[in-house]
């Protein structure tokens, strides 16, 4: 049993659910690794100190390099904005910590390609905070496409779409600064992506279009300025897989109504599933191998069959939350960090789905089909 | 009140469907016309002859040009493969004959445009059998588009899927006849593009890849010979319309476990909907209006405040079936016949979907965006 | 091939639906009958006369009798208020007619014996309009519990809930009225009671509670007069089957937001089933036989494989509307006169409901269980 | 900021939910209370001892008395078997602990009547875990109520059905033990009952029917011999509130297929909600304010609007899971231990929905309605 020195950098959204994983993971994989908590960084000393006191961290500091060069701290997790995170990745592999970083983890694949190589050079584990794929229902559905039960994969149909950006009067904000990459593409886009490998490997070819909805917006929340958006709202995606087939991929921010679709259909010759993350412990599957009159779509319902739901709890049905989700991607990083297998996605992985990314706006720009 | 006597041309799935919906027309819109069930033809003399006993036609025939020259016909249905439909349109036509034809109205525009033109030449009523238009909770939809309450509209994605061509055991048909036309485009995308096209207007651009995913099927069920298989088995398309927004489009005969995939979301700047025909009573309406805690997708069950439901049942909830949107789209073709307005959608309305269906397979060979 | 002379009793909602029905239903089971539409009556003569032009009978008259002697007459439906129904039946079965009444037969079990027996003396073919049982949805139920496939069966969960009655301001009518027997318990319970013999069998003891939620009502609408209700807006039943399950349905006018929630969900050691005719295409069905993490209900729809379906369309997936229901219940009935088999419900089984609906009343009142 | 010790006797399904609770509640609801863990106690040393180590407590101990001795502990989880909660809540009350007990606290309410009076007496703060009441979903719908929105309620309709005693191959266990009190009706009715109470206020009468669906159970997992069952399977309830409605209440763990069937529907005169803890970051709700043909039930998604959602995550439609209410419930525990309101449900609380249990089993057996 090995205690692990755990900073995080940022408090924003994912820092918090970082630390809230960091607290929980503990207790659901038990014996391999105790995280300590040792400090919160971020610009804003009273949002570290607050966080901090209120997830258990001993120190808070404003100074991210000085938590990267604290001798405590083993495993930092960056969760600072885009364009934040090389620097921070590239300080921290350096230091020789093992490094999980938020998505996307770069504007480009370029700098994708600087985290990667130089995390592989120092030997450091890396991970990416796609935590949808940590879903046990995800994990079954790729289970259950390797084992051959659909057959030959035909098709896939995905999507991720919120409506976070859908009022015109939302203001601007970081995530629409270019200098921190793509819009929707690759706020949300990154997250089907991501899926879509997971589920059905390498993507080899990519046709987009890209498309900026709302082309000024406020400068400030109620402020009378307007500033040009030049990232995009929606992205539509024509993809090809290694394996042979194709697939359809959105990525909007701009969907009124929609809180969390994100979503796929995956047919085969023999079978099919569908899923969203809106009712995200269930996965729906078909197979041609029931009785003609009786076939259907099954609503398989989570439940301790499908690891780690389990280690949750007992029972079926009584549903992971999101949370859940961080903590076991959280859990499963601390353990390849104890010297476990790498369960992914590490900095390579964010690589290969940032180049899709990169090459689905280059698609856009250039209106044609381009090879990864 | 006038008699209006009708022929049909085929007796397969639409050629059945079509004369029930005639003799039910006259009980859902009493007053202005009585359709007279005159005659059937079909090449399959036996099938003639039984369809008319079946549906209380006076006269069965193998020559469908004799049917087209009965002077008590008044209105024909053509219910023949695609191929046909060029030929005995334009008889009909020639004839002074009212003209209802299955979609496609053709293998092409080029043909639809010939039939458009001879038809308005003619001064004949047209109709084109897309009949999933003529649910009155699609009408709905539209009625609520057009007023606004969505805002500007954003975005569209739609989808028509079906799995009648999954199984590699699926032999070859008439409906893989590149003669006859492209496939699952053709087939099934021009429902989804005839329903964008009826709640959001034309489209001007196209960006489209069209893919054969069963190389190759039996020539025969059961027999040994393949047959290569020239048309699409799933295509997918970006499109922009003429209003400034763009959308996606799918079409499948390859999605095992979908019987009835159409559906579509639209999404607008203050509210949204999602339809499929899989519980097409139901349309889900979001809007901003409601306060914040309490929004979420309603889901509105077709009812007598749904015109034409009323004319079918009195009491909302009771639901409509697949063979009521025939009879409406039968009735108001009728009532068209008979001097009201034109509902459509005409060989006009059908010629510009198939013009969006040609551009598509032009644009899936050139790998581009191409403009109609 | 044999015609058979149709006259009609009430030309309100049902009155309207029966005569729908006659007319698709030679279309749907050809060679058999050949329906002919012969007469409508009506206590309102322009009723009669506009309900026969608009569906094609023959003549219209306002004297009920006058059609039960009508010699071209061989089947009458009858579709009047529940209180007419006993002179009606009585009459025509009197005449010799095959009779189809509407449910309930009667306003209490006595009425429903002596209709009852009349028929049976006379030898004439009955048939009650518990329309939805026609579903082939809850045929492949029945058939499913039948077979063994769920294993014993240990509960039933049923509900009929609508909101028509729901709002204060509804005025009086004669559904109100307890010379036509029992509230919701009778006309909507009466459905879900059907059902529930249609796939348990027999129910041997009762224990109900009946509520009047409403007290007093308009006398008529918009008026200032208030009229006591004297029949239940809501009852809630525990029933015991003479299979040796148990069981709870409830029937309620006054569910609010609810325009047919008739369901069901049934339990078996095996398996189980739940069903609601909100989207009654659908059948879902659970099965233990299915390996551990995949279990799941599965949504059945509707296709060819479940006659009748077919007779409507050869595709699966495209649905049947509430008139189709009507449909396939008038062409067994026509079938069964014809010299086919009766498929029920006649007016024994009708007799068989009305016992638990009286017995409900009675258990209402003397607050015990009671058998029957 | 104050520490507070805590203690938890119980390392089964809801120990070890505790035991998450209390480490993820310091997060959530930062500054007033920081838990300190101190002990687990569980008859089985060796159980205790992981749960220790994997949880973080500092000690773990076979002698649960010595647990309510420590005078470290302030705070005392008693998650055992019902039939221990009576002598384990009164020892922690006698030595001054505030006392968490799990649902039931009692086999009967006599037992619940006493724990209540001795902590009243003793002024120590108690709550019961109902957990499934501190959904956000569910005090939203009170409010709604509370609020008038949905008018004067009229009807409920509630169940909690699961399948864990389905198979008659399930052996016998504590759960079955009468000694421990009731089956179904305690063990899952009371959950419902709970809700009912919560949403709708005090029940004053009774009316049900208690069934042992399996009469004999296998002593052990695969041994030869059989016990008697002497519990229920399956209760219906038909329960009268003060408010003037009445509801259905039915409770069963033979519900084949069913993880997690808790779920109610409430209707209104202006307004209906329904709910299924299977989908429980959902709540769908029903107006009459709506525009006639846009009505319908809602789906209203969990988020940042529904306190205490936003503790958790920042953005809607992200999810709650099951341990997340049970973190939710501690915390609330704890923030009445350190003075705030209390939020219940308490011992009272608890007593009374044991009472409505007791009495429902009295109303079985003596077949008639019953006050409380």
């Amino acid at each position: 049993m090995k205690k692990t020195g755990i900073g995080i950098i940022g408090t924003g959204f994912m820092g918090l659910s970082h630390a809230l994983a960091y607290r929980a993971a503990a207790a659901i994989l038990p014996g391999e690794v105790i995280p300590e908590l040792i400090a919160v960084a971020d610009i804003d000393k009273a949002a570290a100190e607050n966080a901090a006191r209120r997830f258990g961290f001993r120190r808070a500091t404003d100074d991210w390099q000085s938590l990267i060069n604290d001798p405590e701290i083993d495993v930092i997790s960056i969760t600072t904005p885009n364009r934040f995170h090389l620097e921070q990745a590239l300080a921290a592999i350096q230091a020789g910590k093992h490094v999980h970083c938020e998505k996307p983890i770069a504007p480009n694949s370029d700098d994708a390609r600087i985290m990667t190589l130089a995390a592989e050079a120092q030997g450091v584990i890396t991970q990416v905070g796609f935590n949808y794929l940590k879903n046990p229902m995800i994990k079954l559905a790729r289970t259950m496409i390797d084992s051959g039960e659909l057959g030959d994969i035909v098709s896939f149909r995905g999507i991720h779409a919120e409506d976070f950006m859908a009022s015109p009067l939302t203001p601007w904000s970081w995530r629409l600064d270019p200098a921190g990459g793509a819009g929707a593409v690759a706020d949300l886009g990154s997250h089907i992506v991501a899926m879509a490998r997971y589920l059905l490997g390498p993507v080899v070819a990519v046709q987009a279009d890209l498309e900026t909805v709302i082309k000024q917006r406020p400068i400030l929340s109620g402020a009378q300025g307007l500033r040009k958006v030049e990232v995009d709202d929606i992205a539509r995606l024509t993809v090809e897989f290694a394996r042979g087939c194709k697939g359809s991929i959105e990525a909007s921010w701009v969907a009124t109504g929609r809180n969390m679709q994100l979503g796929f259909e995956v047919y085969g010759t023999l079978g099919a599933l569908h899923f969203t993350q809106e009712r995200f412990n269930e996965l729906h599957y078909y197979n041609t191998d029931t009785a003609g009159g009786q076939r259907g779509f099954r609503k398989i319902e989570a439940g301790p069959q499908h690891a780690p739901y389990g280690a949750f709890c007992p029972a079926p049905g009584h549903q992971l939350g999101f949370n859940d989700l961080k903590t076991i991607e959280i859990a499963e990083f601390l353990r390849a960090v104890a010297g476990q297998p790498v369960s992914g996605p590490d900095f390579r992985e964010a690589w290969e789905i940032q180049k899709i990314i990169d090459t689905a706006i280059r698609s856009s720009r250039e209106q044609r089909w381009l090879t990864l």
